[in-house]
């Protein structure tokens, strides 16, 4: 049976290996062209391969923790989650980076061979991610039989690599932005991507190191998770088959014959390779279209096959439909976010058009506003949420409320896929600019670019909400699992004032993370910043054109400083579920991964929202509203975009690994806390 | 026995009669000064009356509503609940702005006078709100015969008065501020109160509204809900004598007799308020030291008077000495948290200082860091909150955790008196400003400012603080009331979905609800600046000085808009518990309440802590430091203190009344939702 998911996964690989070796077949565009693509891959692989290399260590004192701890297994499969999830982020980024040139090579013959490039690259990421999660899932879950408390350590792999190229990566691409932008921009009074400032290729390289390679590993994780969520309540409901609930899951001869609610998910992850895999390809047909219409396309066409055939899976297992209509109303709610994410952040609707006004009054207001717009965008989302959760349990209990999390995520080959060539499309843009193209070709880019932009914000939304829910199926593992080992049952009661100050203590989590980021940001900004006028001074010429700076410095600074200031809030999300489980007790840990979701939820959503909103309003005027560029509404909206960015491109995103990771390693810890 | 709280109460009231009188005898300066104080008491009754007149139809409905629910009694309560409230407010808010042209022109004489009579206005501020505060309680006490039930309902008006209070005057106060500066330090080049700008007033009228009357009926609110939360867990406690911890209360005879749980509270509030007119006038008497130390000396003396009184009364009652350590852990945490927002907003202290020097790096350094302050910020007032709720429980149960936040708020007539200190030296400054008292004057004033501002932020710190902490008070009152009420256990279990999306949802409200706010603010500072700049462009001469602005217009367009806009927020505030209570169930509210208080906590504290340091950042520049006014970096510090200001005097201080409001409306009307 275990056949089907790998096959899939293949399937998936297989397919990256078609699409990606037909783009790389391309143009790869003039010999400055391909310096500068090169200097982008190296820069981001040098980084990557350092992230790697302390992940490594952190790999191997976990390793070895857990195998003191009697935990060899779960060790061993902790190894090869994170493997399989630094793999699948090396090889996103190295093909991508491979694309960028190629696609403003392709944007001199126009838009539409420009899309498919760039596109090709999103496909590539986003079946590989998926592909390699299924089938790492798959080897983990045969070697182990199937034993859910160690496939978990599966998921705190790819967890713990998450976290590296998110809050590292997150604090690597915004301290290069946010320096090379001060510096350049507001100093010098040169444009954005202009080859004299010698923080650009950093920026460019922190695009990669964020958006593919982090984005990758941090859906990598959502999709692990919410199949593992799923296993571990499953397995749960195997151990007293007696007890199930025949009007969901059939009689129970065929229930555990089957282990149906093992091999469920894995018979829908599989499917929806597939799905994605036709959603891929359709976009690919549709690029006669306007880029955002095939994009979308692709994604209903997608769901609409992913509705279809796991209706026909879960028909043919003999199981309820309650099973079907959890996991739809998870699928539907991914893209509910999604155009939430889009409606709010996206300069063809009202509120972020409102807030380009506001940013006549100046810098202080547009900033103000844009706090307050992704404070306001949290509604509907939570809402929603919420709902497909109750949703879930109402028809198939807390299972149903982990398949709910899975089929928000069910179709993450094509919503990855889109999610992710904006990065191609944005770095094409920054050759072509370096390069200097002309304007045509930068027209073209900056068409894409915008595509992009909103994909990029969809994709954000989608991260936090898809990360949420993946940690709820999570935390609903983590207590069914404390309850079902404890000797006397465990109350999770709210009179219970532990479960009260965990609450509180875990709402606090969120915060004190987001600042210790936001710090790392500013001083790595400023080692760029010192670079960069460093080289404007001492390289003679440099200001005028004629001599050239050194990218490799500016890279270096970003790339240590980012892995140094993530140690420190690194190292405390991991410690807290340790501490917190060991010395407070299961209860107290259950009230701060609850209050750590809670705030996280909100936070990830409102940072992710008003960085969008205002980089997006800065664009809107940029495109000659409101003044146009030079005015000083852009002034003002520029500084917002420069509070933005951290907000949007390291604390959000960050904030998705902190709820996750906080709520497997307190899964697979589990049995240690109870005893 | 409730002879003792009637005669505390009195003697309060006796003390501000004096310490008014005689602060109100000295001169009241020159006739330009007193027009000036005359127009800013003006405009703050003009709107208090307009705000009051808004309270006055909903306290109608509410009325209405609960009479018609068959609660005619709890009506009644929550309507003197209403008006103590409304009549602290207008009391300390008039007393305050008599007393700050008194203050200005004392500055003439020095320091020390100076520091006197603003004291003056913050002693009566302090006193009158706990005084009335207590005499309303004791009064409904006695009257509906200490059913816990009907007397909720006084916190419950308390709660409505306050709502308006922080949230319309906080979008009065901050629409009025921002509008006035951007206008004038900004567009039109002049300083700040300056008197040519038409909105200086209404800043200074804000000043009032919100610092005094705002913070005033907030800290009302949460003393009386304390002791109010503290009666209702002592009367379940009372329902069951047999089943009571005699080693807490002693034997069962004189537990019933005495009504010990019942009582304990109100004497301890009596003490209280005569430990806080010791500690006032000793600030009187110390007034040769510093004024900072002798606001610190004042507040010390009280507290270390509160806890020998208290552990007399205890002893006296023969109750377990655990009792007074839960009051005293409250008592102590409220300290700690007011010196972590000094520390880390205090320009003496590192974390402000840091902020300052990265004010050079431009505005959008010092905003990301400035809001990453006030997040790293909530960790130790977090911790702190949850020790002293969790050492509360352990010593005396759901009762121990009510009395701990007693504990904090039970000196508040000196805490109070401190904090609100600092709106009338600030006035006073403005006054000096507007009538040109010259630079000695003005000197001494900042000085006295400066001080103020370290006290407000103090202030804030507690203010969040013990609001979270008297609604978890009310929070526990609300479980033990919906268990004691329900005929079938209600569980209130994690694993229950309902609870976890409660919990979900109650997180997203206060960013819902900041969200709105922040816009409110928004669209006054609008129409502030727009008059002003009618003004100036209309009024021949202003510019020059040879003519008047007319202030009154820019108070009214403040008032009416800052009503406007709290409505929509105000409104779902109040029907959020209600809708959730009656259709989603008292589970399902119970997660919302919870929620809320844990996103509403971190929050508060954020907003309150990054805006208060980007507010001393941008002064502590503008002492001369890092280059001083006029310099780049007190530009972009400028436009951090803007961005601040919304944060710590609109959203944060109506975060503190969200938390409270939404529970104390549940615990009214839990009867109602569990039948």
């Amino acid at each position: 049976m275990i056949i089907i998911p790998t096959i899939a996964g293949f399937l998936g690989l297989f397919m990256v290996l078609i699409v990606a070796r037909i783009a790389l077949k391309s143009s790869p565009g003039t010999e400055k062209m391909q310096e500068l693509s090169l200097w982008i891959q190296q820069g981001a692989r040098t980084f990557l391969k350092r992230e790697y290399m302390v992940v490594g260590i952190i790999v191997i004192i976990v390793f070895g923790g857990l195998s003191l701890a009697g935990k060899w297994q779960t060790a061993v499969s902790f190894v090869i989650g994170a493997v399989c999830s630094a793999l699948a982020g090396y090889t996103a980024m190295s093909i991508a980076t491979s694309l960028n040139g190629r696609t403003a090579e392709a944007a001199k013959k126009g838009l539409k061979p420009a899309f498919s490039i760039s596109f090709s690259g999103g496909i590539s990421t986003g079946l590989f991610v998926t592909s390699i999660g299924l089938l790492g899932l798959v080897f983990v879950f045969i070697v182990f039989k199937a034993d859910p408390m160690i496939v978990s350590g599966y998921a705190m792999g790819a967890s713990l690599v998450a976290l590296f190229a998110r809050a590292g990566g997150g604090i690597y691409t915004k301290g290069a932005d946010m320096g090379a932008d001060l510096v350049g921009k507001v100093e010098a009074g040169i444009p954005e991507d202009d080859p004299r400032n010698a923080g650009v290729i950093a920026d460019n390289v922190g695009d990669n190191v964020g958006d593919i390679a982090g984005l990758g590993a941090d859906l990598f994780e959502s999709y692990v998770e919410s199949i593992i969520a799923t296993l571990a309540i499953g397995a749960s409901l195997l151990i007293a088959p007696s007890l199930i609930d025949s009007s969901i899951w059939g009689n129970v001869a065929s229930f555990v014959a089957l282990k149906k609610p093992l091999f469920l998910p894995l018979y829908l992850a599989s499917w929806g390779i597939i799905a994605s895999i036709i959603g891929a390809l359709s976009v690919k047909v549709l690029k006669s279209q306007e880029p955002q219409n095939a994009l979308n396309s692709g994604v209903y066409i997608g769901a609409i096959l992913m509705m279809i055939g796991s209706f026909f899976i879960i028909k043919k297992m003999e199981v309820s439909v309650g099973l079907f209509g959890a996991m739809v109303g998870g699928l539907f709610s991914g893209l509910v976010i999604g155009w939430v994410s889009e409606f709010y952040t996206s300069s063809k609707y009202k509120p972020t058009r409102t807030l380009a006004e506001s940013a006549q009054t100046g810098p202080a207001v547009v900033i103000v506003n844009g706090l307050g717009l992704g404070m306001g965008s949290t509604l509907i989302p939570v809402l929603i949420l919420a709902g497909a959760t109750f949703l879930g349990f109402t028809l198939a209990g807390m299972y149903g409320v982990a398949l709910a999390a899975f089929g928000m995520l069910s179709i993450l080959g094509i919503t990855l896929a889109v999610d992710s060539y904006g990065p191609v499309a944005d770095n094409a843009g920054g050759i072509a600019e370096m390069a200097g193209l002309g304007e045509d070709v930068r027209k073209t880019t900056d068409k894409l670019d915008a595509v992009g932009n909103t994909t990029a914000a969809i994709g954000k939304g989608f991260a936090i909400g898809s990360a949420a829910f993946a940690s709820l199926g999570l935390f609903a593992a983590y207590l069914i699992t404390i309850n079902a080992l404890s000797t006397e049952p465990i109350t999770l009661s709210l009179t219970d004032p532990k479960l009260m100050c965990g609450l509180l203590i875990g709402g606090m989590i969120p915060y004190l993370f987001a600042s210790l980021l936001a710090g790392g940001v500013g001083r790595v900004a400023f080692g760029v910043i010192e670079e960069v006028r460093r080289q404007f001074k001492e390289i003679p010429g440099l200001m005028e054109g004629k001599a050239k700076p050194d990218p490799t410095k500016c890279v270096d600074i970003a790339a240590k400083g980012a892995l140094k200031n993530m140690l420190i809030p690194g190292i405390l999300v991991i410690l807290i579920p340790v501490v917190g489980g060991f010395l407070l007790g299961p209860v107290v840990l259950a009230g701060i991964l609850m209050g750590t979701l809670v705030v996280g939820l909100v936070l990830g959503i409102q940072t992710a929202n008003s960085g969008a909103a205002l980089d997006n309003a800065k664009k809107y005027i940029e495109e000659g509203n409101l003044g146009g560029k030079g005015s000083d509404a852009h002034k003002a909206a520029v500084v917002g975009d420069t509070v933005g960015d951290p907000l949007k491109d390291t604390i959000g995103p960050s904030i998705n690994i902190l709820i996750k990771l906080m709520a497997v390693i307190s899964l697979v810890l589990a049995p240690l806390f109870v005893r």
